[in-house]
């Protein structure tokens, strides 16, 4: 329950995106979003070309710059103030999520290294985006000798530490350009990054640590370890890596006079500890109980739980302790495609005659057409691994697959078969779950594919379950702003927090009784394709994507 | 060699398609075209409605009108002799080719009884088209029949009758309008109709009766056979099919008075025994030696092969005694989907950024953009079965397939996968005729798709072989012409007359040695498929035909 003193009180959620960052003005006693503001990075993804010298960047490589974030501060806090109509001097608290592992090497004081001039021209100096994937072979030599060593860390990321993580990342910058990485003197993720900027003080969220750092049970991987895997990378993880961490919720700092000119807030209000856009949803739907599964759904789809136990659920992303919120175990467990997918097939496969009749929305034209269906009608069954598969395969190699094509199909049938291969790909991620000990018992959706009823639908039909939907369609932002609210003594924790400013839709989509008893025998089919292509039983989506290479380095020869 | 008497004197071949007729008029000592003519069916296919009462028909049915052909008769012929600038009187001979299995009802004079006033409403009085597919249950009836009688016969069409030809279509025929059936004295292939109509005679084609009409070994399916189907059915081939038949090259007739009038050539001359558009291509080609395998690859591709010993090729369509040239074993297989599936790709497949781009031949622009690719660069491998598979595993019920999608791939990444996929699919054929001791020693194609380099390219290395082709762009009338020089006297036999007047490219696309050694891999990934989704390993897609048949009755109900 809010206390007396919170009324009218407000909190500042800044939400770090892929290509922008959103600010929220929330109400603290109940959550009501009173305004917003975005604002643009300056320099987008970075995926080509280095902005500061034009030069070409590699394949997979993925910057950002670190001075657009500080820009959105600026920019977007007051803009949302102003939208508001609060108060400054009403907003107890500021907190804010990012995207990860989004990382940057800084000096002992934080100054980035891409800002001192002599590395300006140094791609390695900037920030690497969560999607930079050029360090998939660093990555590969952390899972080999994580098994071949039986170190107990690697059954809690599922059997695969990712390319897009801190040490991977770490492994290529010692070693391509390793005078850059001695100048180093942290390897920060940005969420902690932009926490030291407003509160001028560097803490580790947990949840970053955790997640993307493989800090687990208080500690990170041995020297000894780190060291079989480059000498000079033995003291990684005492040197660049270990410092404090908080819990989230918890104070970080206080606002500094400088993130106070920025922002336009008032100096020394709670700054927390950092978090990351996904996990800080959860409370955002007021679905942080142990079985409340809360799926992000956008571009891909992040799923994130609390459970009272820690189990090994096959093919998760990662179990943190007090990862979602503190004194849980936080499970994590994704899906690299899914809007994506979508995406991908309106952009690559879908005819001038159907983006006419669509009228300026394709992807509600082929759904409002797929939609009409009867299951199974199609003929149509697919896996959705157009962009690998994240859980519970956890390979990044497999690939797409479409069966039962006919010169009857049209792109409402293949767009259904994709929409439906992405909700039986939650199927087994949920049915993980439930066997290994960790029942999913709400499966609640968040994310902008919310706002697609057809998929919706379609997932309450082939889960065979009621959904629950969040309220706010800021989902992160918010989430910020209620951690903000815990940091300013607003509410004893999180899940009170979440209670009194987050909100869900529960039962927003209730299964279809005859749909979903229709989709067991899609399902049957796909579990079966999924287990031939997916574990062994035809490896030719490997062999397929060595052959793809095998060319690619013929051509250019 | 031409005899003298031939010099200068000609013959006309008329080549009856699914939408037109196509008259060609060509000298006999060489073969040189010298006019041809189109005209198209006024009636077109009738797959929605029945013309004459505007009443929707059933789904699968695809009837056409007689009269048509006979227009052709008096459009087409005095155009190509009009167009060619040659004195009628010059012309010896006339031959036709046509679409088979497509066959009508007659009474005993010849006269389709959908001409009778009675009758002119009745679906069933009028020709049904060779892909009229409504007899599908009828088919699957005969061949279960025939498997459970052991009847030899059987193997000599890959174990499967098809619900195209004459004995499905006439059972259909008895059990939903047995008035009719009882009234029809003939079961008639369009292809002797026209040559009734032009001579006077019914001759049955020996072509038409072995592939379509189960006529084997000079008799037709048994009284107790048939009758097991229904006793009604016991005298059908007794009663109404078994008519004199006429080899290929034969006389049928002369032209009589009324089909002289109709085309404006002497009467009396020669009318040849009525042919098939993929067999009468063979010797257009001058590819009717044991060995020489003829691909005429359009929507779908046919495959004619002569061989002089009988061997059972598992998966063939058909082996018939003199089914191509007198005095050989003619073989068929075929491809039910090829151009059809690039089409369907194009029309249903392809984006309007694509489309914009290509200016007009969409075909061509993914052409250019897939053949620059090396092999195996898009991780793709299909399997062509959108439209069944009828050969190797001669099954209708199959679809299509394709692996290994990625958020990369692009409309000609799929366009090449599914231009590969046919490819593999004439190499399992290829590779079943040399197993089976028919070795296929020349690879010839002919047929709409060999304007398309880029395919015909891909066909040579997939297959690793030289491929050869048909000169002549309109094989079959020009096939036809040669079967009415032979008719009319002017060679010995058709293989002298093809050897005068066919003529192909020899080695017109040659294999490139490090494409057609890196396609060794991809055809193993699509032998490995094609198994595993055709000879039982998943019966996935027969199930989902299955859910397919259910969703729609539900749909319906």
């Amino acid at each position: 329950m809010p206390t007396t003193s919170s009324r009218d009180r407000c909190t500042v959620g800044v939400d770090f995106g892929t290509l922008s960052g959103r600010a929220v003005v929330v109400r603290v006693r109940d959550g009501a979003e009173l305004g917003t503001a975005v604002h643009p990075y300056r320099h987008g993804v970075m995926d080509r070309t280095l902005a500061a010298t034009g030069k070409p960047l590699p394949p997979d490589w993925a910057l950002q710059h670190p001075s657009d974030y500080v820009e959105v501060l600026g920019r977007a806090v007051p803009d949302a103030i102003a939208a508001s109509g609060v108060d400054p001097q009403d907003v107890i608290g500021i907190a804010t999520d990012f995207t990860a592992c989004t990382v940057l090497p800084v000096l002992a004081d934080g100054t980035p290294l891409c800002l001192l001039a002599e590395y300006a021209g140094e791609p390695h100096a900037y920030v690497k985006l969560w999607k930079h994937h050029a360090a998939q072979a660093h990555a590969d030599r952390i899972t080999a000798a994580a098994h071949a060593r039986q170190e107990k860390w690697i059954g809690r990321y599922g059997g695969r530490i990712s390319a897009e993580w801190e040490f991977a990342k770490a492994l290529q910058l010692l070693e391509e350009a390793p005078a850059l990485y001695a100048r180093m003197s942290q390897w920060v993720e940005a969420a902690d990054w932009i926490v030291w900027q407003l509160c001028g003080r560097y803490v580790r969220s947990s949840c970053t640590a955790g997640y993307k750092g493989i800090y687990q049970d208080g500690t990170y991987p041995s020297e000894n370890f780190l060291g079989a895997l480059n000498p000079d990378f033995a003291g990684f993880a005492r040197d660049k890596l270990a410092d404090p961490t908080g819990n989230l919720g918890e104070v970080a700092g206080g606002l500094t006079p400088q993130a106070a000119a920025w922002t336009g807030l008032p100096a020394g209000i709670a700054v927390a500890v950092g978090n990351v856009d996904a996990h800080v949803t959860a409370p955002a739907a007021n679905a942080v109980r142990p079985g409340q599964l809360v799926a992000i759904m956008g571009t891909s789809t992040c799923h994130v739980m609390n459970g009272d136990v820690l189990a090994e659920v096959p093919g998760m992303c990662g179990v943190v302790d007090g990862g979602i919120v503190p004194g849980l175990w936080g499970y994590e467990a994704g899906q690299s495609g899914v809007g994506d997918i979508f995406g991908w097939y309106v952009d690559n496969g879908v005819p001038p005659s159907y983006v006419d009749a669509a009228g300026g929305d394709v992807h509600a034209y082929l759904s409002t057409l797929a939609a009409g269906q009867p299951v199974g009608q199609h003929g149509l069954v697919a896996l959705d691994w157009l962009n690998g598969n994240r859980s519970v395969l956890v390979d990044h190699e497999l690939s797409g697959v479409v069966v039962g094509l006919t010169l009857d199909t049209r792109p409402e049938d293949v767009y259904r078969a994709l929409v439906e291969a992405t909700a039986f790909g939650t199927r087994t991620i949920v049915e993980a779950f439930d066997a290994a000990g960790v029942p999913v018992q709400e499966f609640v959706v968040a994310g902008g594919l919310v706002k697609n009823r057809y998929v919706m639908q379609t997932y309450a039909d082939v889960l065979q379950r009621p959904i629950s939907a969040i309220a706010s369609d800021q989902g992160p932002a918010l989430g910020s702003a209620i951690h903000a609210a815990v940091a300013a003594g607003a509410y004893p924790d999180v899940t009170a927090a979440a209670a009194a400013m987050g909100q869900k839709e529960a039962a927003a989509f209730v299964p279809n009784a005859a749909h979903a008893s229709a989709y067991n025998a899609l399902y049957a089919e796909y579990v079966l394709l999924h287990d031939y292509f997916g574990r062994g039983g035809n490896d030719v989506l490997h062999r397929l994507r060595g052959l793809r290479r095998g060319a690619g380095a013929g051509a250019r020869q």
